[in-house]
């Protein structure tokens, strides 16, 4: 059994000495660092820690102490969080439901850091799906006239059940700029192109209009512009002129699916820093 | 020693008994089929086919006697090539020399069903590598006020070579409408994005800004309008967030490299039907 | 709605004429081709056709007066198949379960041109899950003293079920030379690496200890000699010194769950001829 | 113009406080670090690492004043490096030049930290492009008779050059064991096959045989143990029952070049410890 760990995320404009100071205020505390990443962004000027450690005291105590020392001593903005966290997860979905079971069965088998607590759609295609893996299951329906309100009981369930991540596994609804700025976590939207190609609707579509030999997906950040948000991760699969939109499709499940996981997993291991519209990745 | 070889690429409007009556003449005359692809599009109902055979009789005579039948006895579009054929190819080129190297390597190592037959190039930089190389080299200067008699003058020059195919390593200049038309051959060109991502200049200046996990290569048939050609290949490879423009740079020329090399190949392997402004490749 | 169509894989001796004898015969009788892939081995001197045709006729009739006239006529092994076609499929698990709810959830997307009819355990750790997709789930336990039983008990299932095919999702068992030879279907096995490296027990200890920097999976069909069998695909994946063999087993779910699927859709598609322990994948 | 860094690759027993200790003994002295990577085996209980810094004072003697101080305060091996070093490196080859060719070109292009001083072959074949490339070409034959006599001559060229690493670019000669105790620097060879699949001869023959689906390549250091070393770095590329083994071989071709090449840039950058047969890569 691994003891638990405490995982520091760091940023700020760069100064001498950063990581000697981080590493001696652990280690003079007789605590153990098992893993040290950090970036430094040369144009922007902006240091990117991230550092894990075996406490040596009372694990909440040290971590709400490395917080004050990062946030007063270093100026850095700080994110503290314990590997033994599980954070609360919201998953939109609409019909389509590869993404949906995809990430259900990753989380049922120990593959995520966090705790899928709630699902919310637009239809009740998937309810039954969802009753039968035991998770609370919300129906919304959208329409225009109504999305004021059905983001309000949106942003109400996902506050009630205090999620701290939505993940949007093909949700076909676009999440309005006040959603976002009033949900209090971060969304993690899958898109079915290689961003920026293919940006907007039925990508499937436009990559078999342009005769494109490689499709592709993307993870990323969802922000007020739509799918222009920080890129998390990205994967691309060949293909060629007897592939059909349909055969795209098909094979575009597995990279959704796939690109979509590794996103959120990297979400939740507390390996992702975001700035200037872009992500440091430590993996 | 194989014996050479015919090879066709028919197209045009889908009709019965295609497959049968092109296997049925090569059949009949006791020719051998090596190889048969084909392939339909249903929405444009238009048939594709390439096929390869080991002649009965007298290969240039057989092989005019198929150009014929397709043309006015299935009244496709038709080319017919031979095993043995050597088409002459330009080399454009500016400064940069990373695909300049790799390309006329692979021609030298017998990978390119081709002659490399004269390097034009805007720059005199690579005239000495060109010389040791053995390969005719031609600098033909390139301004704003000069453009139009420049290409006049590369003009004039594949056509003095015979040049029946024109590929762009990595040569910083657009061809004109004007010089797409008159060349008489095809071009291809690779540009170093993953293409409809990152059209037009400094593409890796552009992908670093928007924060992508993978760079991309592709090449395509150069058109009139920039970088929307038919796409032959493309590739990519995975970057991160330490990579700063230098390293997608070196990363980006393996890739630039070898999806050039792999579409010329193809297009000399007579593997490559365009329609729409897409491609089949037969491979 | 597509029209039905029929399937044929042929091989055998290589003899003049055969691509045109094969079409010949569908177009007399009125027939549309829409697919026709041919293949030479020129060691074996073996010809290999995959062709699929609407039929002007009777469906039934017209498929099995194809195979009359392969077989008789052109001497050659074939098996012809309707696109509508549902071939009964077992599948075979232990307690590991990704690639158990990978397959099931793929059939129930109508990705499969198969039936998913039955699920054979040595275990009953999935019979629950089993039930909540509603597929009949039998536990026939093994142990070294009633393999023979156990087996006999499979075989009588298989064949209860009029089974066609069996895929082997991370079946944590061997199958016996007897079974294989009296199952009268193909067999599907998931190898969790890159056959032939890490054949045999704990592949990802195996890869792990020797230091590779890709892991893979391997669909093959099962014979005699374990892991030996016919290739259908391979996969790989990148891994670093950082990665624990747990991380290994993590990362290798996906390729085996991806790789599993893609070998079980080609042969349901009838893309695969078998020879020489070798495969032709016509996709 | 960026200023010169020391390299510092440490690895040794794991021990309180080492992150710590490292970075505080840079920062205390006014130097700035760039870059830090480690990393901890858990079961070996060995910690590596790898840091960059801008030294503060004079950098040969900072250099040495921290060799001294990992060696004798951390008890650690070390090997500190300047990126300013090109260290000089032997080119092994024979007949085939697709390495020999790629690799003189990067090492021109600048892409590699080191200096290519000159090339030993057992053949003359490439002498005349040695030479138009500038670089000292020595013919040593080698028979079964005169291999030790040989490796002798070999050994002392590499010594006379004050040669650092030997690559074996396709080299297909095996270096004996004592070659390889006397050579005073580390061997990278490259293999044509996913290690440890197809090790020995002819591993695109034996690929072929077994029917894969994947073809590999396989950077590593030489040791006594033929195809048994440390792996840098590995690669592979898709085929298809199609592909014959000259198939296999051209499109191993460009693997081999690319997996080559980055373990050469990679062992040149300073990114790789060796312990246990196996290799840490911080890249």
């Amino acid at each position: 059994m691994k003891a638990p760990t405490i995982i520091a995320l760091l940023h700020g404009p760069d100064q001498p000495g950063l990581v000697s100071r981080v590493s001696s205020w652990i280690f003079l505390r007789g605590s153990n660092i098992h893993h040290a990443d950090q970036h430094k962004d040369l144009e922007a000027n902006i240091f990117f820690q991230r550092v894990e450690w075996t406490p040596s005291g009372q694990i909440d105590e040290e971590a709400a102490a490395f917080e004050k020392f990062a946030h007063e001593e270093l100026s850095m903005t700080v994110k503290v969080a314990k590997s033994t966290d599980r954070p609360k997860v919201a998953l939109f979905v609409s019909k389509i439901d590869h993404c949906f079971h995809d990430t259900i069965l990753r989380f049922r088998a120990g593959e995520m850091a966090g705790e899928l607590t709630c699902i919310v759609s637009n239809h009740s295609a998937l309810a039954e799906d969802a009753e039968r893996y035991g998770i609370p299951f919300v129906h919304v329906p959208v329409t225009a006239a109504t999305k004021t309100e059905a983001e309000a009981e949106q942003l109400r369930i996902i506050h009630e059940h205090g999620v701290q991540l939505v993940v949007m596994a093909r949700y076909m609804q676009v999440l309005s700029n006040s959603f976002l700025n009033n949900a209090g976590c971060p969304v993690i939207n899958i898109h079915h192109s290689f961003l920026p190609a293919f940006a907007g609707g039925k990508p499937y579509h436009q990559a078999h209009a342009r005769g494109v030999k490689l499709i592709g997906a993307t993870a990323h950040y969802a922000t007020a512009d739509l799918d222009e948000g920080p890129i998390i991760h990205q994967d691309v699969n060949r293909i060629n002129h007897r592939n059909s939109v349909p055969d795209l499709v098909r094979k575009g499940k597995d990279l959704e699916k796939s690109v979509f996981a590794q996103a959120i997993r990297l979400h939740l291991d507390n390996r992702i820093l975001v700035y200037n519209n872009k992500t440091v990745v430590f993996d």
